[in-house]
């Protein structure tokens, strides 16, 4: 459980706002790309667990602190682990940071549950349970 | 064919840039939400055509000439209405101004091709043709 | 404070995702389209206080709790108020639902702290300490 | 003048729609990835000629055609290059593919023009001509 991945990215135009900085939904896009790295990772594809298995993450939360602000074609590395995992849910966890000065810009978690394409409560297929630490 | 439909919207934060100006991918996003309307006053909804027909509207091309910049907290009218229509595509256009001066902010068109669920041209159910101003 | 006002918008095709309901970072705008119109009914203009105080509003925290999912076309209310309020910073909070059904779809807040056009900590103008609710 | 480049990126879930696919604005956020790349390529950076010259470059026309639909977690490449420059304005032109297999997703076109920050045409400094193929 201890794995912890580091993606970068480059700050998008398109992520500012008139304030000249990045603006703040943004950030929960970075952590959706961090924790898509975190899961091959961790040997699984989303895409496949998606299409092979119709098993969704759906969000139940998300948080997300500002420390401080990121700027058009800034590079950002994002760590991302998971905190806590079950049969139901799991919690990823991430730090964002400038890549060059290690500046914290922000750090954030989302919680999310197992559902079907219906969007109905799942739970994980056995043969996930290793990549999450869950005992079959 | 001749049906033109009006839809407001006020600019949003998230819509702006460092330029301080909304960021001009946003106007392809205001066109769906013109188009969206005029389908519905044409009788026709979107929603069920994707769920009940299985047909869906995939962009084939999209183009926007820029004229005046909009700014956050401006209201928008959006003028949108179908330029073209066969059983196969359909080209729909639009001009944007701002509400209170008139001052024209852009105008394009997005033409598009009707497809099943697996993304293959299909033919617009014949249900649909006079919505389109098609003879079935 | 004990103001309250409802916002309501229309899901866009561009907010949902491949799931078929709305991405999850879009809730954070349409927090920013709820926190402008409270604001207004407060009876001060994000917009003119960036433009003639220099003073902007940076948030510092954001949160959602997705309850269940919004769709393409949904007619959507936001609740906004303020929960707390002091010379630097302020907290809103938010609760959307369906406008037809009332079904409850998220809940939140975000966290701000007045800045200048640096980015550095500013105090709210006196004038606009009564809408926030604060002693002068 | 013949200077191309190549960009790759990741396809985010965030930029999918419920079709299933990229949505169709999001082509418009990957041209501008592409066009700074470019630009960076001829030794000028966006972000400078922004905040030293106050030049910016503001969108006249953007325009691209959809070949085929390009889906959540593919890898993409951007090709770049200037097709046309001159001292008050200059047209990008973009193709993108599928990085794999090279299949064709999309090409495109942006017009720009060079303003100053109170949005008002301006000529490009002289010390960008070169970059730009142009004679001083």
């Amino acid at each position: 459980m201890s794995l912890v991945t580091e993606t970068r990215l480059r700050v998008r135009y398109a992520e500012t706002d008139q304030m000249g900085v990045v603006y703040y939904s943004n950030y929960l896009v970075w952590m959706e790309v961090g924790r898509v790295e975190l899961c091959k990772a961790f040997g699984f594809n989303y895409r496949d667990m998606e299409a092979e298995d119709g098993i969704y993450l759906a969000v139940a939360e998300a948080n997300c602190r500002y420390r401080s602000p990121a700027r058009f074609d800034d590079e950002i590395v994002i760590k991302s682990w998971i905190e806590r995992a079950a049969s139901r849910m799991v919690t990823f966890a991430y730090e964002m940071r400038m890549a060059d000065s290690g500046r914290q810009l922000a750090t954030g978690y989302t919680r999310h549950v197992f559902v079907s394409r219906e969007m109905r409560p799942a739970q994980l297929p056995a043969k996930y349970h290793a990549m999450f630490g869950l005992r079959s």
